[in-house]
């Protein structure tokens, strides 16, 4: 019998009604994570306005290594008389670069020679073998030539995919317009031009006042992972106009790079091209011995701003969403204690248990205990922030569980762990192991 | 204006048509994962059938120390003249339990007493402090008085939730009924007893032929993960009927556990409750003296019969999809070649690599370099199967990245490295890192 319109309308306006009520209740699917969002962790004020350093120049250029549109080789000129110190990835299987850059600091420089570091991004050159050499060797020799230098004063340093050929020539056909540009005021431009899986530039810079007048200090690092070889290596440059020796300077980068960068970690890979170079031009005041004064306020702001940076690249880790200091205290030695932080700061089971906002200290006295660090079960003790929450190998008698669960909320976590040993104490830093970890590494290339 | 039926019954038509559109055209939510499923690379012909060894009895019970509705005790009871041999964790903070177990191990044992071993899940009774020494006690006490056998030839584990005090009173009240129930045929349901977050229970055998007649070995396992503290701990027991010497089947054992129970990773953390018991009833054949064929021919089907059970651990590693063995040879010592190849079974960045089947063998060469151990880039050799990746530090100019692809889709995968500088090999096996490892890691407690 056919229905009459009215029926019709019913029935329709029922079905609709229907649909929507199924629709209603569907949930909108998550929206697929991007892979170009900045860190949740950046620092909340962004780049830092970092100052010219006198006797420093800096240039960019699009040499169309890898990426298109985008800057992707710097290049820094240094005045005569300027002093370059550095440290370097402790890789049995770095690039030819860091054997370079190795090779040449140790050098005696002539006073009146100034020097140059060229950067590039896309291309780390690594596992390329000869091919590798003879890229920094034409690198070398061209830069020095445009700039009048000797080739052991010229510094290179490369990151990207590894055991691809670099398009060296591309670098060099690039190289006119890049000494053409040289100019003092583009270090910003430079902290992006060595981005590569980075999602913010890193940049930090200190003032210190002497007698003689203020010393500034700038410096840019890469690196957001720490630290795959294939596109997430650290580099890292840092520039001052103190007046200093090369010696002083490197005793000086070398203490503060075991507090600084080799405090971090974000996977426990270690890349084959971490570079860490400190160039000083001179131009500004003079640094005494190392037991004056101005020596110790140079130090420790020099200090300051390789931690910085170093904290910033933890911060960028890959799928990080948690920052966390971990300070180890009582062990029987310094090395002890670092050993012991970085076994915590390392561990799979303990960055999972942070990314899950677990306060799980079962995972850190497991982390503890396979360190090879001197441990007593019975004497440990850990705290999350200001909270105690195991003493002398057992659960803190005053200890909640919850307590725990609504610290682990914080994005900046402290956790302590007290050996009862001896003096030794370390902190190190580290993120979260998350699913976008999984994401970055497992499902991307290059 | 009043709109008429049809128009009515038109409008409710077309808006319950695009909402049926609309319902088509959203997919259906992705199901949950569900942490129960049994993992893809567990055994295809599912547990052995293990045999009865001659002078051991089985039983298991509902202790209720945590689970509800499954067995958690298991009590092995074994003949007089029993030997009993072990491999422990080496973490500094391991619980009362293995420390208990490594001072009884070495002592001596009068011929005519047998032993026992008593595990339970649910709780590892780790970081108790003095109640967990209270707990093992108490537990040890019991069972010997129940057995009539000396305390120190009774040998307890306890796996599961760290930092809680064991509820050692329920396992005590279930002694009699284990006491009554022990059988020759009950070793598949201690298997199941002693799970914790496995997906499976894991057991091997092997029949050894000699002149004497046949030895049979049988041994079961727990762990699930490498090792996280309080759910995934590795247990292992295994049991034969030779007539061996404590000394010699210690020897066996040890050397063993390096090349098996050693070998194996999945996260690289270290549980603080790891325990290998071997007991020997002495009631099968003699084993003869390290040199004889009978020994040679027990020696090798012990060492099988280890590896199948740490294989099966790897294979039930959490969140694994891919079973990965990693061979490493051309080092300079064979403890250079286990450190690299670790070295490369704990990297993250390999392990998701392998996740993401991609080739990526860039990452295998920074595991190379951090590893430690001596190494020459331009020596490296790399291969995926029998696909030759990399010759003398360079991709070899056979391979292709398809293949290399085409190869990563594979269930099981095989590694190689040669460093190219001395005669040191090993062989280590790991699994893949997924989202189901975060998951099951950052989601869940317990």
């Amino acid at each position: 019998m056919a229905k009459t319109y009215k029926e019709k309308a019913k029935k329709w306006k029922a079905r609709a009604k229907a649909l929507e009520g199924q629709v209603a209740a569907t949930p909108a699917p998550a929206p697929k994570a991007k892979v170009t969002l900045v860190s949740p962790l950046a620092p909340k004020d962004g780049f830092p306005a970092l100052p010219a350093i006198a006797g420093v120049e800096f240039a960019t250029a699009q040499a169309g290594v890898r990426y298109k549109n985008r800057t992707d080789v710097m290049l820094a000129r240094l005045a005569p008389g300027s002093v370059v110190a550095g440290t370097f990835t402790r890789s049995a299987t770095r690039s030819a670069a860091v054997l370079d850059c190795q090779a040449k600091i140790g050098l005696p420089a002539p006073a009146e020679t100034g020097a140059a570091i060229l950067v590039n991004s896309g291309n780390s050159n690594a596992f390329t073998g000869a091919r590798g050499w003879a890229s920094v060797n034409a690198l070398s020799a061209a830069v020095a030539e445009k700039l009048g230098l000797p080739e052991t004063r010229v510094f290179t340093s490369s990151t990207g995919v590894i055991g691809e050929p670099l398009p060296h020539d591309k670098i060099e056909a690039a190289l006119d317009g890049l000494v053409a540009g040289l100019a003092p005021g583009g270090i910003t431009d430079a902290a992006r031009a060595i981005m590569t899986t980075d999602t913010y530039p890193k940049g930090a810079m200190a003032l210190v006042e002497t007698e003689a007048g203020p010393i500034t200090i700038a410096g840019i690092a890469k690196g957001s992972g720490m630290i795959a070889p294939d596109m997430a290596t650290m580099l890292v440059y840092v520039f001052t106009d103190a007046a200093i020796s090369q010696k002083a300077l490197q005793t000086m980068v070398s203490r503060h790079t075991d507090r600084s960068f080799n405090a971090i970690t974000v996977d426990s890979d270690t890349s084959t091209s971490d570079t860490l170079l400190v160039a000083a031009t001179g131009q500004g005041p003079a640094v005494g011995n190392g037991r004056s004064a101005s020596a110790r306020a140079f130090e420790k702001a020099l200090g300051a701003v390789m931690l910085d940076l170093a904290h910033q690249v933890v911060r960028d880790g890959e799928g990080a969403t948690k920052f966390v200091g971990i300070t180890v205290t009582g062990a029987a030695s310094d090395a002890d204690a670092k050993r012991c932080a970085l076994s915590i700061a390392n561990s799979p089971l303990v960055k999972t248990a942070i990314a899950g906002e677990d306060p799980n200290w079962g995972r850190i006295v497991m982390a503890v205990g396979k360190s090879g660090a001197a441990a007593d079960r019975d004497k440990l003790a850990i705290s999350f922030g200001k909270i105690q929450v195991a003493t002398d190998g057992l659960v803190d008698p005053a200890y909640k569980e919850e307590d725990g669960a609504a610290y682990m909320k914080q994005e900046e976590l402290e956790i302590g762990v007290d050996l009862g040993l001896g003096k030794g104490r370390a902190k190190v830093w580290t993120c979260d192991l998350t699913h976008r970890y999984i994401d970055i590494n497992a499902d991307y290339r290059s």
